[in-house]
């Protein structure tokens, strides 16, 4: 490709509860516990006013994920007919971010820290960016 | 920082109208046009699927913003108080990833480039992935 590429610099880490793939659930609303986002001293003071209570997105980069499939079975079952990955949530995709939305339960340690649930990344993912809910920030913030 | 870096590698352009930031409204719904967005030949078949009617998530990088700024006064009104990035929608963040709620108008070109509105992201903003909504996705696919 002739288009420039980016670097991603993770902000944080996912801490979970999840250690593997097989073990988490497809989507958060699907049973996924609550874990941890702790953030890199760099990045800390981005959370300056997050509360308890609130609903966050985070993006996340899904490390473990296969970035040159294309098209794939939705949820993985073969019965359902091949579709472009990105009418999916599939992990697999070239640029690998995982969506997620969360609400804040616990902010600590000088807000490097919070507790959030759910989220269905496993230990470990890279934590790429937090932003408020649309509805939230379109007219409020 | 300790943690790897990641490379985004985008799998195409918007085209718009707009060509300035100071032009560009600051959300979708705040009066924000049509924009094509026109897939890389690379990533063109992850698109298969889409349909006029769709309303899916862009991701997209905001390749103007600055990665350095951690904390900013909302919608860049002075009156209000300095805030942690994470919990604005400002383009200023660590990783400049834009987020857009758009409703899919037109499939051409085989599949390769998509007619959306609305999108706030200026002309030349490289694309970095396209997900359903999550309220489609949770069930459906």
């Amino acid at each position: 490709m002739s288009s420039p590429h980016y670097t991603i610099e993770p902000i944080g880490v996912v801490r979970s509860e999840l250690t593997k793939l097989e073990e988490s659930p497809m989507q958060g609303d699907e049973g996924a516990p609550e874990a941890w986002l702790e953030l890199t001293p760099e990045a800390a003071p981005g959370l300056m006013g997050i509360l308890p209570g609130d609903e966050l997105i985070i993006l996340t980069w899904l490390h473990l994920a296969s970035r040159d499939v294309l098209q794939v079975h939705p949820r993985g079952d073969l019965k359902r007919p091949l579709t472009g990955v990105f009418t999916t949530r599939s992990p697999d995709r070239p640029n690998p971010i995982g969506l997620h939305y969360v609400l804040v339960l616990e902010v600590v340690d000088a807000q490097q820290k919070l507790r959030v649930a759910p989220l269905e990344a496993i230990d470990g993912t890279p934590i790429v960016d937090i932003k408020p809910m649309i509805s939230m920030s379109a007219s409020n913030r």
